[in-house]
């Protein structure tokens, strides 16, 4: 974590609506957080040491705030099913495999791996019900100098035997033994009830208690899929959506995290703001899932707090570029087809969702500004040729359609470089 | 063009709904055609030298039905407009420098470059009005060991003047010169009246005569867009949908190729159907300039033809593998949002569309049967990296949602190696 200065294209998000652009100049970085970008370097920080990238671009790092660790194995398989029947013939199958930890450990050496050649700086990852595995899962990332929250997952009913958790206070005391063993600088525990419907109504209120008595935040799965949707309705009569079942038991009141949010009625979008609820948009996934399109340009315009997703595996790639492309290709479809009132995103939006939209759930992450942390990953995009002079801006929405970890020349998290 | 033996594990189309894989077994090449798929090597091809790809994939070669060799230098960029906005605002003024032969050659050059690392074997590229220009693109192709149809662009109203033709006879008078100097062994000229907005009646009919007259194939654009619709509907009244403006100057009655079908009317696809015309599905281009889902498994279900189209630059990739599953992802969307009647694309569809489905513009090209020229790409996905098992179709199906150019180990164009 160091103090150091960086020159070349620097962008980043001023606003949904604005890209700050800032060609040939210098970041400043003191002690892992950003002092602040200069067209000329003040006298005052030439004693630091400077990496001059030239005319690359320096972005900031970016957020994924929502994927799925064990589902790595299988990205790109089995995507012609709709969420329900893809849990039980993909995903509860490969998850019941991470009881195994020599299993675990080549699985998730991978996909960490990965992630750490990606540009996300920082995500907020799904583990299994597995407490050893799960902590596993936590000694990899914190090894890999990305900044994460990671949740042993409960569920405790409506799965295969192999994952079913006996009880809620089985599942609860799972929980607590993982939480015991899950201490790392860079790595915090999120609690993860998986969704409504794996979670018996003992479990969601216990783990409500849980987050309230021990401060910590929760992640799981909202209004994702109609099936799911009509699923939990079944479930819980006596709630008027799907959000209520979360936020009876107090799992909205932390710092939260609620994936896909496709289907929300306007109660439940209320209900979200009000809580401060962050949303994971997770385009990829909700295309190949059939389950839709949600309105982000919408939850932009009213304030909600929206971040992208990856979804691995249901979307098939880490690669937060592929995601912000499709992001604002589904938002098109989404005017053309089902609503012309909402706007499509535009690329400065999604450039947000991808950086301090998400970035907010980890604190002042996300930009450039005096006092965030200094998270960036630096793009040589010289592969992707072309015949034309280019502006910066241009390059950056080139690189969100074309860009993958072939050209990320640099990546520094809170200050440290990583490669 | 010669004659060998490939070992590995070989997968194509046996129909629109069926893989067909032949794991560990070795395709015969004679004189650049296939002679057949064989799990032991029969003693009569045991003088044919033989390259053992191992345990990597062996697939037909990919067909792209329709791209545009000019707008490669500006994929990625500005995608937040709709097509006749984006023709004005982007297309139209980058297709202009293409007068100049020195930025031809330079971004020409590029663009065949990407197209010969790439999984297609064959395209049809549209150029632009420039005869010269698109000779030399010509040139490039057939020195890349591709094999293409290429068209010089005609357009003789409604767009700007640096492009526009001063009128149908001018028009007709320099394609006339073009053919007579695009003569390549497998480069062929393709008459590519850009789209009704752009071309006179006098034109239309002049490259109906035309193509006629010297047996040309021809491509255009069709129903792509409601805006650009419209404007037919206003510019040829007297036709009761689009494709009539092509069919009553005969345009349809040779081997013909229309781009999009986004929004055909019934009587419309009847018409293409009894013409034989080859629809290209170019999914991401669709997308990105929010026109809409083409119907495409309706399409084949009614005995269409059907290929893919990358439709460089709205489209902003000539990765086939991408077009694939966009074509796979937007027909789930088009299935939830727009018509549950219609199923989405499995992945066998998608492949016989990238291979098979384009392939018979060619004529016998796009899978490994007897007779069929031998085009091939040797994918080698080492590189995607996973803990378990996996068999040759689910590395295929892998392949399609995450492979690009890096896995491709080895491509054939009728028999002779690329690389």
């Amino acid at each position: 974590m160091g103090s150091f200065v960086l020159h070349g294209n620097i962008i980043d998000s001023e606003s949904p609506e604005r890209l700050r652009v800032a060609a040939d100049s210098y970041l400043v970085c003191e002690e892992g957080r950003c002092t602040g970008v200069f067209s000329a370097l003040p006298e005052r920080f030439s004693g630091l040491p400077l990496t001059d990238f030239g005319d690359r671009l320096i972005l900031p790092g970016m957020t994924d705030l929502h994927l799925h660790a064990p589902q790595f194995a299988f990205r790109g398989l089995g995507m012609d099913l709709e969420l329900l029947d893809w849990l039980n013939a993909r995903t509860f199958p490969e998850e019941a495999k991470y009881a195994d930890l020599s299993y675990a450990a080549l699985a998730y050496g991978q996909f960490v791996d990965c992630l750490r050649r990606s540009a996300t700086t920082r995500a907020v990852v799904f583990g299994t019900v597995h407490p050893a595995a799960t902590t596993l899962l936590m000694e990899l990332l914190e090894a890999s100098g990305l900044v994460s929250y990671v949740g042993k997952v409960n569920m405790d009913r409506d799965c295969p035997e192999a994952l079913r958790e006996a009880d809620a206070a089985a599942s609860l005391a799972a929980t607590e033994q993982w939480l015991a063993s899950a201490r790392f600088a860079h790595t915090k525990p999120i609690l993860t009830p998986r969704f409504v419907p794996s979670c018996s109504d003992a479990l969601l209120q216990g783990l409500g208690e849980l987050a309230a008595r021990r401060g910590l935040p929760v992640q799981s799965h909202l209004s994702e899929n109609l099936g799911e949707i009509a699923l939990v309705q079944s479930l819980c009569p006596q709630t008027d959506f799907y959000a209520e079942a979360y936020d009876r038991c107090g799992l909205l009141s932390q710092p939260c995290i609620m994936a896909h949010c496709v289907h929300c009625p306007p109660e439940e979008q209320d209900l979200l703001q009000a809580r401060g609820v962050f949303i994971a948009h997770s385009p990829l996934s909700n295309s190949n899932l059939s389950s839709g399109i949600a309105p982000v340009s919408a939850y932009l315009a009213r304030g909600l707090r929206v971040g992208l997703g990856s979804d691995l595996a249901a979307g098939e790639t880490e690669n937060l570029f592929r995601v912000m492309a499709e992001a604002i290709r589904v938002s098109k479809l989404r005017w053309r087809l089902l609503d012309d009132t909402t706007a499509p995103l535009t690329v400065a939006q999604a450039f947000y969702l991808a950086t301090r939209g998400g970035g907010a759930f980890f604190g002042e992450v996300g930009c450039f500004e005096p006092g965030f942390a200094l998270d960036a990953v630096v793009l040589d995009d010289s592969a992707l040729v072309h015949p034309q002079e280019l502006t910066p801006i241009e390059r950056l929405e080139r690189c969100i359609y074309l860009a993958d970890e072939r050209h990320i020349a640099a990546k520094y998290v809170a200050g440290t470089r990583l490669f």
